[in-house]
C-alpha cells in the first residue's frame, strides 16, 4: 500500500517547486541541488498542511512516517543522533508557504534539546554558559510559538534574576543562575498548559511541525490572505533542517552578503561577518559585525569558497543574491539565498553590467528595474541613511529634498533668494502672487491644500521640492512663527522638507545629489528600442521644454496656458480681463495680453522644434486669478480702519464683489475649461491667434514647428465644433494677413465620463484625443482630489478599501473601463486617431503599461519624469511580448 | 408629354399630404374634401419648391401653366376675374411646410389689387376709403415680403400725414389723403428697387410665388432648421386662395373659435366674433370683438351652420379644433382648422370626456394629456391672465406661487408667521438655522445657490415656493432692504415669487388655487391601468408620506435621513457630535440621538404601512450642519469687540477653527456619502439601529413594514460590503436583545459614473439599486448644480450646446447610457434585482419615458409629482406598445 509522498529531502526538490515546497525549502533544495554546501534537511510539502487541515487537524496517514525516515537520514549525514546525550542532533522548524507571508508561525531552533541534550551541547562547544542559555531561550521560544504563552512570563524571570544580581545585560548572568532560571521556566511551562515542558525531542517535533500547520488558519494569516487575495487552500510547507553552529571557536562564525553592492552595484561582495558567533548575536547587537572582507583575513579558504559559492549562486539564479551562511569549525554552511533588494542606482548598474557580462538579456535589464524607483534618481535627495527628527508630515506634493530658513512671505522669499540664501517658503496656500517667491526658494511648505493646490502644480513644474497639506502645522503670520504641537518655529529657523514623503525636519538633513550614471543612459537607450507608446512631456516655459528634451521627450503632451497667465507682469492685465463688464473692454485688455501669449508660444514652439507640442487653451475657473475672498474682505477692513481715500475702499469693494460673484460650490465642476471659451469666445479666440501667429514668425526663421491645439473638459461634440470654429477662423485671419500656410490639429482633452461614453461623437470634430486622467478620476470616482487625498483617501488604503491612491495609479476598473471605451469609439468614427494622456498617471509605471494595454499613441509626464515613462514603456512593451504579466506584490 | 403635377386644387388633396402640400394646405384641402365651405383654392407643391431650388431658382417646366389653369378654375367658381376691373378676384398667398417654421415669408392678402380693380373693389364694397387703405396695405404687405423693402420706409409716409391732419389713428386718415400716401408708396417703390410698383396682377403672383421658394433658404430659416433638425429637402408648398370678405356690411364678419372651452374644458363653443370685420381689424385693436354667443343672435342660421361645422371638424379630427371662419354676406367660409391648444384643466377634462363620448379610447386620452402639464393642477399658480411686473427672474427652484411682505430673516419670519402674516423669506442664502423661518414663510427668495441649495431642496421638500439663485437682487441686510437696479425693496414691502418661472413682481399678483377635477382622477386611474413602472415618492416626514400616498405612491424611493438631523431640537446634538475629537465623544452624543431617529423612522414607517420605504442613512457632508465660517468670523470680531469673556471667545474660535478643518474645495465630491460611514462607522450603525427599533415597536403594534436601508455614493463594492456589514451587525444587536425577527433590504444608491462601470461587483452586495441622477448629472458631465445653472446653463440652452437643462430632464446620450450600463449589468449578477431612480428627473416626463425604456421598476419623486409620474409612466408603456415615438417639438 503506497502512501502519498508528504516529505521532500532538499535533494530531491528544486527552485520550481515552490507551490509544493515553499519558497524558502525550494531555494535550500534548489541550493543542494547544485552541490552548495547547505546543512542536510528535508521539507514537509504543504499538501500534507491542507490534508492535515481537511482531516480535521489529523496528520495524514504516513506523514509521521516519513518524517522519521527523513531524521534518520540527518542523522546519518550528521553522524549525530536526534536526543543523543552525548552528540545531540538539534534542528530548527520553519514554515515557509509558497508566497511569502507575515503573521504565521516563523522558527523555532535549536529544536532537540532537554534536559539531558544540554549537557551534550555544553560539551560540544565546550561552553557550559552557552548552552544553557541556549536551552534557555528554546523554552522560551517553543513556549512562546508552539505552547502560545506571553513572552512576558519569561521575561519576568529574567528580569528578577537580574535586578537581584545587579546586571544589566542576559549575557552577564552566570552558568549557576542560569540553571535556577531554566527552572522557574520549566515551572512557568506547567503552571500555563498544566504539563511539564516536552522533554521528548519526537514529540517537540510533533508540536512543532502542528503548530506550523495550524499556524495558516490563525486569525492574522486569515486576514492577510484575504486582503492580499491569496488562495485559502495554498497550505504552508515546513522545512526541518540540522542545526549549524558559528559560535564553535574561532574558525567558526556567522554572516550575511550581498553578491554585488546592494547600494551602488559595484561589483563586489558586499555584507558583514561576525567570528564565533550565532545569528541572533548579530541581531542583538552585543558585538558589531566585521565588514566581510575580514573574512578573507581570518579565514581565507573560506573566503575563497564563499565568493565561489556567490558566482555559482548569482550565475544560477542571474540575480544579485542577498545570502546567509554560517562557519562551523572551518565548514561553510548556505541558510539562505533569495534576490536582494537594491537602491535605484544599483538596480540600474546590476541590470546593466549583467547585460555586458553576458548573464542576462537587454529585455531581462529593462524588466529588472522598478520604474518607479528611478524617479529618485533625477532629484535631490536625503541621505536614506540619515536619522531623521521628523516633525510633521504633509502630503508628497513634488519630489526632491530641501533644506533652508523658514520665510513666511514671497516678496522676502526672493529678496533672501536673490541674496543667495537658502531658504523655504512656509504659507497656508499659495496664490499666483506668490510664484516670484517660489522661483526663489529651495522648496515650498504649505498647511492647506492637496496634490493639485496651486503649490503643488507650480512647484511640480519647476521640478521644485513641495510638501502640501502638512495640517499640522498652525502659521501665525503676524508673529511670523508656525507651530507643531508644542513646538515653535521661528522666521530664519531652518527646516528641511521631503517632498518624496512629505515629511517636514527640523535643521539641516544630509542629502545625496543625483548623478545620472552612464548605465542609466545605456538603460534608457534600451528601453527606445523596445517601447511602442511615445514619451512626451507636460511643460509650460521653454525651460521646462529645454529640459524634456533632455530627458528623451518626443513632444509636449500638454502646455498649461493658464500658467503664463499668473507670471506677474500679466495678472494685473489678466484681472482686468475679468473685471471688465463689457465684452468691449474684455477684448481691449486680451489685446494687450496677445503679444505676451504669442512670445510664451514662440519660446515654447522654438524649443519643441521638429516635435508635436500640444497647448491646452484657457482651463481654470477665473477666481483662481483673483485674490480669496477672506484675504480681501481683511485688507478692505484695514483700508476703513485707517481712513484710506474713499475712491480706494470703493475700489477694493469693487474687488470683493466680483470675488464674491465669481464664487463656486464646487470649482472643479464649474465655470472652466472649454465653458469659459463658450461664454468669452474671444479669450480663446486671442489665444488661437497668439498661436498661429508664433507659428507665422517661425515659420518665416524657417523653424519646423507641430502644434495642436486643444480644447479642454469637453463633455458633447457641439461644444468641440463651436470651439474649433474659432480657431479655424483664427487661423483664417493670420493666413490673409501674413499669407503663411501651415499644418497644425485641433483636438480634445477626455477627462468627463460623459466625453468617454459620446467619445464617438467627439471624434468626429477632434484630429486628437488626450486623456485628462486627473479630472477624470475625481469625476468617475466622484473624488475631489484636494479634499479626498487629505480627509478619506489615508482612511480608505488603511481599511484596504482601495489598493493604491487612484490619483497617483491609474483606476483600470473603473477610469480604465471609461478610458478603453473612449478609445474604441473614437477610433471607430476615425481610424487611427492620435490618443495620449497627459494627467500625472503618464509617468506612473502601472499606469504607462495600460496605456500601452489599451492602444495609445503616447504618455505624456513631468520633464522629470520622462526616464521613468521611457522604462515603464518599454516594460509594457516587453511583458506584452513575453506575456509575463505585471508583478503584484513581492 | 406629361408634365408633373405640380399644383393640387384644395378638392385633390388630404389631410395625410403634408409632406407635399404642407400642414396648411393639407388641412385646407381636408375640409374641402369634407364639404366644408372653404374659399376655393389650391396649392402649390414643396416638390415644386425643391425643383425650383434644383434649378438654381427657375421654375419647373409646366409650373405656371398649371397655376394659370387653376386660377381660371378659381375664376369659374367665384365669378369674378383675376385684374377685372369691375369684380376683380382677388387672392391670398401663403407659404406652408409640413412643419410649421418661423423666418419663412408668410402671407400677402388681397395681391391682384391694382390702380384699376382698387376702384372694383370700392364698387363692391360701397367704401371707397377701405378700399384705397387696402391697397396700401397690400402695397406694403408686399413690397415688405416680396420687394424686401423695410416697413419704415412706408410708415415713415403715412406719420407724415398723420401729423399733417393732426391725427391719431390711421383709419382717420380720409379716402383723398390716401390717395397721395398711395403715389407716395409707388414713388417709395420706385425708388428702392428701380421699376414701378407691379401693376400685373399675373406678375404680382409669380413674384409672390418665387419669394415663398426663397424664403426657404433665408438666412433665419436656414438656422432653423439646422438648429431642429429639420431636413433641408423637405420644401414649401404656396397655398393660394381666394379672399372672402368679412367687411361687406351687417351680414358678414370674421371670428375665432374653439370647440371646446380652452381653459377649462367645458364643452361649449369658445370664441370672438365681429360683424362687419376683416381678421386684421380685431388684431389692430379698433373694435373689441363680442363673444361668439353674439353671433347666434344676429347670425342665427350662419351660427347654427357654423356649430354643426364645429361639430363635423371635432368629429374628423377628433380633438378639440382651433377655427379661424369668415362670413361673407351670410355665407360661411372656413379659412383654417388645427388643433387647439389649451391649459392643462382643460387638457385633462376634453380627454376624459371624449373617451366618455365614444370619440377616443383611454389610450388616446393618456397620450393626449401633457404629463408635464398637470404638475400646474397641483400647486397655487399665478392667473396666466394677470399683467406681471417682473423685477427680477431667479431659478424656478421650486414650483407654486407666494405674496407676502418682505423679511430678512427666519426669525421674524416665524414670528411674523405665527401672527398670521404671509411673509416672504429673502436670503442670500439659507442655513440649517433658518428652517424654523422657511416653514412659516409662504415662500422663499435667495440671491445665491442653485436648484439643489439648501433652499431649494428643503422647499420642494415642504411643497412650499422658491426662487434661488436671483442674482439680480443685491441683498443689505444692514438696511433691512434689497435692491434690483435702482429699485429699492424694504422690509415690510410685499413682494410675490413664482417657483415654477423663477420670477420675482412687485406686490400682490392675483393666483389661482389648485382644483382637483373628478375628471383628474379618472385620468390617473386610467394611467395606473397602463402603467408597468411604479411611482414611489421621495419623502422625508410622516406628513410628506402620507401626503405621498393620497396622491398614489406605491412607497418611498427616498427618506433623506439628513433633513432629520437638521431639525432645531437636534441640530445641536448634531454638531456637538461633529465636535467630538474622540469615537467616544461621538458615540455619547449618538447615543442622544438615537431615540429620535427611532421617533423618526416610527412615524415614516407607519404611515406607508404595508408599502415598501428606502431609507438612505446620512449623506451630506458634516460641515452642512456647523455655521458659515464668514458668519462665525464677524460673530467672533463683534464678541471681541465688546469684550464678551474670553471662555466664550475661545469657544467660537474652536468653532472656527473645526469649520476650516472641515472645510472642502468641492464638497460634491468630498467626505460625504458612505465616505461618512467609512471614517464614522458609529453613525451608519446608530442609524440603523434606529430603524431597526422602529421596525420592532412597529411589528409589535402588528403594522407590516418593508425597509429598504439604503448606502449612498457607493463607487466600489468594498465600500457597500464593508457598510452592509455595520447594518447587519445592528440588526444582529437589534435582534439579540428584541428576539424579533423581521425582513428587510440592504443596497445602494448609483450616482457616480464608477459605480455605473463596476455594476456587476456591486450587484453581488447590493439587494437593490437606486439611481442618484442628481450626483450622476454632475459627475457625468462635470456640471457642478449649483454653479452650472446660474452661470453656464442658460448660455449653452442659448447657443443650442444642450437641448435641455441636464438636471431638468435626463440626458440620455451620457447619463442614460451610464444607467443602461449598470443595469444590464447589475442584473447580470443578479437577475431581477430591484432597480429604480430617486434622483429629480424621476418626476419628469421624458425621464421617466427612459425609466421605462431601460426596464428599471420604479421611478421616486417628490409628493407633488406622483401624479406626473404615474401618468408619464402610462405614457410609456402606451408609447411602446404602439410604437408611438415620444413627441418631439410640435
Amino acid at each position: 500500500m503506497s502512501s502519498q509522498k508528504f516529505v521532500y529531502l532538499f535533494e530531491e526538490g528544486r527552485a520550481d517547486m515552490k507551490r509544493l515546497l515553499g519558497g524558502k525549502g525550494a531555494n535550500l533544495a534548489e541550493m543542494t541541488r547544485i552541490g552548495l554546501p547547505v546543512p542536510p534537511g528535508f521539507t514537509i510539502t504543504a499538501e500534507a498542511c491542507n490534508e492535515y487541515n481537511r482531516l480535521g487537524r489529523q496528520f495524514p496517514e504516513g506523514m509521521m512516517d516519513q518524517v522519521l525516515e527523513a531524521l534518520r537520514g540527518l542523522e546519518a549525514k550528521t553522524g549525530k543522533g536526534f536526543g543523543d546525550a552525548a552528540n545531540p542532533l538539534l534542528v530548527s522548524v520553519r514554515s515557509g508557504a509558497a508566497v511569502s507571508m507575515p503573521g504565521m508561525m516563523d522558527t523555532v531552533l535549536n529544536l532537540g534539546l532537554n534536559d539531558v541534550t544540554v549537557a551534550g551541547l555544553a560539551a560540544l562547544t565546550g561552553d557550559e554558559r552557552f548552552a544553557l542559555d541556549c536551552y534557555r531561550r528554546f523554552i522560551q521560544m517553543f513556549s512562546n510559538v508552539v505552547l502560545e504563552i506571553e513572552h512576558h512570563a519569561f521575561d519576568s524571570v529574567m528580569e528578577r534574576y537580574k535586578r537581584k544580581l545587579g546586571l544589566l545585560f542576559d549575557y552577564e548572568i552566570p552558568a549557576e543562575s542560569l540553571r535556577a532560571v531554566l527552572d522557574e521556566y520549566k515551572a512557568t511551562v506547567l503552571q500555563h498548559t498544566g504539563r511539564e515542558f516536552p522533554q521528548d525531542p519526537q514529540e517537540q517535533l510533533v508540536l512543532a511541525i502542528r503548530a506550523v500547520f495550524d499556524s495558516w488558519n490563525n486569525q492574522r494569516a486569515i486576514v492577510y490572505r484575504k486582503i492580499n487575495k491569496i488562495p485559502d487552500d495554498l497550505g504552508t510547507a515546513v522545512n526541518i533542517q540540522a542545526m549549524a553552529f558559528g559560535n564553535m571557536g574561532a574558525d567558526s562564525g556567522t554572516g550575511v552578503a550581498f553578491t554585488r553592492n546592494p547600494s551602488t552595484g559595484e561589483h563586489e561582495l558586499y555584507g558583514e561577518f561576525l567570528v564565533n558567533a550565532q545569528g541572533e548575536d548579530v541581531v542583538a547587537g552585543i558585538r558589531t559585525p566585521t565588514p566581510i572582507s575580514r573574512l578573507k583575513e581570518e579565514l581565507p579558504q573560506v573566503y575563497e569558497q564563499f565568493t565561489r559559492t556567490c558566482k555559482i549562486l548569482e550565475d544560477h539564479y542571474r540575480d544579485m543574491q542577498d545570502i546567509e551562511f554560517t562557519v562551523e569549525r572551518g565548514k561553510l554552511y548556505m541558510l539562505q539565498t533569495r534576490t536582494g533588494k537594491r537602491t535605484a542606482a544599483a538596480a540600474v548598474k546590476i541590470a546593466v553590467d549583467m547585460v555586458e557580462e553576458g548573464i542576462i538579456s537587454r529585455e531581462e535589464a529593462l524588466l529588472r528595474v522598478d520604474a518607479e524607483q528611478i524617479n529618485q534618481l533625477l532629484h535631490r535627495q536625503i541621505d536614506p541613511s540619515a536619522k531623521l527628527d521628523v516633525i510633521a508630515t504633509g502630503l508628497p506634493a513634488s519630489p526632491g529634498a530641501a533644506s533652508g530658513k523658514v520665510v513666511f512671505d514671497a516678496d522676502e522669499a526672493e529678496k533672501l533668494g536673490n541674496e543667495g540664501e537658502a531658504v523655504v517658503l512656509v504659507r497656508s496656500e499659495t496664490t499666483p502672487d506668490d510664484i516670484h517667491g517660489i522661483v526663489k526658494a529651495q522648496g515650498v511648505l504649505t498647511s492647506r491644500g492637496g496634490m493639485t493646490s496651486h503649490a503643488a502644480v507650480v512647484a511640480r513644474g519647476m521640478g521644485k521640492p513641495c510638501v502640501s497639506g502638512c495640517e499640522a502645522i498652525k502659521i501665525n503670520y503676524a508673529a511670523q512663527e508656525f507651530t507643531v504641537g508644542h513646538l515653535t518655529v521661528k522666521k530664519g529657523e531652518v527646516i528641511s522638507i521631503d517632498g518624496s514623503t512629505g515629511a517636514v525636519m527640523l535643521g539641516r538633513v544630509p542629502m545625496i545629489d543625483p548623478v545620472l550614471s552612464p548605465e542609466f543612459e545605456t538603460l534608457l537607450r534600451w528601453a527606445d528600442e523596445f517601447r511602442r507608446l511615445e514619451v512626451r512631456a507636460n511643460a509650460d516655459t521653454p525651460e521646462d521644454a529645454a529640459k524634456a528634451r533632455e530627458f528623451g521627450a518626443q513632444g509636449i503632451g500638454l502646455c498649461r496656458t493658464e500658467h503664463m497667465f499668473m507670471a506677474q507682469d500679466r495678472l494685473p492685465i489678466v484681472q482686468e480681463m475679468i473685471l471688465s463688464d463689457t465684452e468691449e473692454a474684455r477684448r481691449e485688455a486680451l489685446a494687450r495680453l496677445l503679444p505676451m501669449q504669442r512670445g510664451d508660444f514662440y519660446g515654447i514652439l522654438k524649443a519643441m522644434e521638429g516635435l508635436p507640442c500640444t497647448i491646452r487653451l484657457l482651463d481654470p475657473p477665473l477666481h483662481e486669478f483673483l485674490p480669496g475672498a477672506e484675504e480681501l474682505a481683511a485688507e478692505l477692513a484695514t483700508m476703513k480702519a485707517q481712513g484710506a481715500p474713499a475712491s480706494q475702499v470703493k475700489e477694493k469693494e469693487f474687488l470683493l464683489r466680483k470675488v464674491h460673484a465669481l464664487h463656486e460650490f464646487n470649482p472643479m465642476l464649474g465655470h472652466r475649461g472649454c465653458r469659459l471659451g463658450i461664454t468669452y469666445p474671444e479669450i480663446y479666440r486671442m489665444q488661437a491667434r497668439a498661436i498661429f501667429e508664433a507659428v507665422v514668425e517661425l515659420k518665416k526663421e524657417g523653424v519646423e514647428v507641430l502644434p495642436e491645439v486643444e480644447i479642454p473638459l469637453v463633455m458633447d461634440v457641439a461644444e468641440l465644433a463651436l470651439m474649433k470654429q474659432e480657431v479655424l477662423q483664427a487661423y483664417a485671419e493670420v493666413l490673409a494677413e501674413s499669407g503663411v500656410e501651415f499644418e497644425f490639429a485641433v483636438g480634445t482633452m477626455i477627462e468627463l465620463p460623459r466625453a468617454c461614453v459620446v467619445a464617438d461623437e467627439i471624434a468626429a470634430e477632434a484630429e486628437f484625443f488626450s486623456f485628462g486622467t486627473n479630472d477624470l478620476t475625481q469625476t468617475t470616482l466622484g473624488f475631489s482630489r484636494d479634499d479626498a487625498e487629505g480627509k478619506f483617501i489615508p482612511v480608505y488604503l488603511e481599511k484596504k478599501l482601495l489598493k493604491d491612491n487612484p490619483f497617483a495609479v491609474l483606476d483600470r476598473k473603473g477610469v480604465g473601463a471609461l478610458m478603453k471605451m473612449a478609445v474604441e469609439r473614437g477610433r471607430a468614427t476615425r481610424p487611427g486617431l492620435l490618443i495620449g494622456i497627459c494627467g500625472e498617471h503618464g509617468g506612473e509605471p502601472s499606469s504607462v503599461e495600460f496605456c500601452h494595454q489599451i492602444g495609445l499613441q503616447y504618455v505624456s509626464c513631468s520633464p522629470y519624469r520622462v526616464p521613468v515613462a521611457r522604462l515603464a514603456a518599454a516594460q509594457a512593451a516587453i511583458r506584452e511580448k513575453t506575456a509575463v504579466p505585471e508583478q503584484v506584490g513581492e
